[in-house]
């Protein structure tokens, strides 16, 4: 069944408030397994929104409207669905009782500008709303059933779940069953994946791309007419793009990178310290972002300045003064120097130049050193050139440190 | 002049990625004047978004297509164009030659794949795309031009800027000047801002609510016949809202509250040190966000464990036994700490439980102290309750920090 969703108001128009009731009622709609058609946003104008249902009524089974019920001026949604309906509004008792004891409850005084609000579209069913106080409805016109929903989110999200999901799988014909997986990449870029997974689709399952800096997710579904035909469909692709992407996919569970290291971490035991300089405390920040992170992470040092490479982490003078606080062997040596000093297994360090100052033309801004060292092995570093402003460089070094920790721990303890 | 936005694509309509580029062009377009008619969302199917395409040349006289022009299946965009338009796909040469040179520059591989990005319906005029690797496009069906333009959010952004808005410029009539200004405040509920402000508001200026967790945004707006007179509305309106809202409102030039504080220890050349446990590195990651902080921050210690605060910071190791890490007194300690040692005037320090575990019925999860230091005052601290979520609480303690760091600069020194 096609259902559209028509979200009204001038905020949503103007750019002032954000949509997240068409987010969130189009990913449960979807995870249902209905089929969702298009999605329109029309300001606070009774012609417009008239013009909206028309268009809806025109392509759909569903609609989904929401917003304007409340008791201004510029509340025009009951109105509109009149006129357009061609049946008068009508003082509805149920709806009118309904809102009184709302607002008895809630101790407020029931305003005469409240009223209006009772009002409803003659022959339109009440969606009570225990939730707040405008009350929705529901009315058919020409075979297309139509939803009037208050655009207050937590109001919205649950007259969706009590009245409208029961009604749409009352009416619904031959619902696919449906099974989604987010993959997430990184390392190629939206090309590359794309190039290496040519030829992979098949019928009943589909790629979703999309970039999501500095990482590229893609969305796998699979519709069958089982649980089990969908879920059969959607594990085989998910196999075939493991088998092409390799380690580029770090996880299939929606974990964050963060976590994904943070697990590994904790399952091979070992414990992290950090040094970071142009990251500024960004990989300090993600680390416990993680519930439970302390048990592997033990401290970390914003060594912004010089002195404090120095004086904290040990970093000789004199290696800052001959090679650079952006260098190979003062990263290294800030990797040791924290490892060290917290006595841990595994430390990473970093150092470079974020921008949009600093830059010279041996070291650019976006040149960035990373260094990882292990109490059991070489200390080793990377150097890296990445491009962007002073948050994305921050950001994908950021990244790109947890995915060295990521392939350090899968590959070589 | 109407004009409509579409945005294509399935992550859209599954609800997995929130359509933020429409977020930005209503407030853009709003903002210079412009008559925003409809918005609609369709997915990554090609009838759908033909369908898409009629409706709004039937209604608007400018349409802004988003999304669908990459390199991938699942990118439909151009085709549908063509289909709509009855024109075909034609290779252009312009296009192929840019893309190959942004490749280049970005030291990428060209691959066939992306061949098929060049391909646009014959007779359009390309939208070069500096920013990216997809070229945008323009047609004009029927008297309506549609601007087509990739959905990756820093490009899609800055093609409006250059290509859309002097396009419409060129062919709008009759806009009223328009003013605009965003307030950002923090340390009420947004309906404590809302009732110290009510009654303020005048004919022909508006004020929009945000809650921006965890600050509130107010975004105020003027129309004037000219601009001096949407200035004059402004800024009477700003002078009000700052008078009852007193030393909450942190900006009104849209910097961040790291920049004011930036700004302000700047000024003042006082340095910075931070000493952060709970928050885990937010506080110093924020402080570098800003370009230049270099100047005014020294170094940060994420002292995760106990051990690192005694060995980094000389905290005593019975004040932690006795109080506790989270505590008034081994957050002063921290404080000063590592003030003393990064040699400082001032220093911030942090201490608290983000949950979801580790707390007691003495100090349940949310309890924080935040101590402050500076070089010739007594160092003070203060104990916080938050609720939220881990990473919530992270973010409200950064804030809270940040801003006894702003007030006690202000006020104090």
């Amino acid at each position: 069944m096609k259902v559209e969703i028509i979200t009204t108001g001038d905020e949503i128009m103007s750019g002032v408030t954000l949509d997240t009731n068409f987010y969130w009622v189009a990913d449960k709609l979807v995870s249902l397994g209905f089929d969702l058609g298009f999605h329109t946003s029309v300001g606070d104008d009774e012609e417009a929104i008239i013009e909206a249902f028309r268009t809806a009524q025109r392509r759909a089974e569903a609609v989904i409207v929401s917003g304007g019920l409340g008791p201004t001026t510029d509340d025009l949604t009951a109105e509109a669905a009149s006129r357009f309906f061609g049946v008068p509004l009508e003082l509805n008792d149920e709806a009118l009782e309904m809102m009184k004891r709302r607002f008895d409850e809630r101790g407020y005084k029931f305003l005469e500008v409240n009223r209006k609000q009772a009002y409803v579209p003659k022959g339109s069913k009440i969606l009570k709303n225990f939730w707040g106080t405008a009350p929705g409805f529901q009315y058919e016109g020409e075979g297309v059933v139509f939803f009037f929903l208050p655009g207050v989110p937590k109001e919205f999200k649950v007259m969706i779940e009590e009245y409208v999901v029961p009604e749409l799988e009352l009416r619904g014909i031959g619902r696919k069953k449906y099974k989604k997986k987010l993959i997430k990449t990184f390392g190629l870029r939206e090309s590359e994946v794309a190039e290496r997974l040519q030829g992979i689709e098949r019928d009943g399952a589909e790629i979703g791309y999309r970039a999501h800096f500095p990482e590229i997710h893609l969305r796998i579904s699979a519709y069958g007419d089982t649980e089990n035909e969908a879920e059969r469909l959607l594990s085989g692709l998910l196999e075939d793009i493991i088998s092409r992407l390799g380690e580029c996919v770090f996880s299939t569970e929606g974990e964050t990178l963060e976590e994904i290291v943070g697990k590994l971490l904790s399952q091979k035991r070992l414990t992290l310290a950090l040094a970071e300089s142009c990251t500024g405390g960004l990989v300090a920040h993600r680390v416990t972002n993680v519930p439970g992170s302390s048990n592997y992470f033990e401290r970390g040092v914003v060594s912004y300045s010089n002195k404090s490479k120095t004086e904290i982490l040990g970093v000789p003078k004199e290696l800052i003064e001959s090679f650079g606080a952006v260098s190979s062997q003062v990263v290294e040596a800030m990797a040791v120097g924290v490892r060290r000093l917290a006595n841990t297994d595994l430390s990473v360090s970093i150092s470079g130049i974020a921008g949009p100052d600093g830059g010279t033309p041996e070291k650019p801004v976006g040149t960035v050193f990373i260094g990882i060292s292990h109490r059991y092995k070489a200390t080793v570093s990377r150097r890296f050139q990445f491009k962007g402003t002073r948050e994305e460089i921050k950001l994908i070094t950021s990244e790109v440190a947890f995915d060295l920790i990521r392939k350090f721990v899968l590959n070589d303890v």
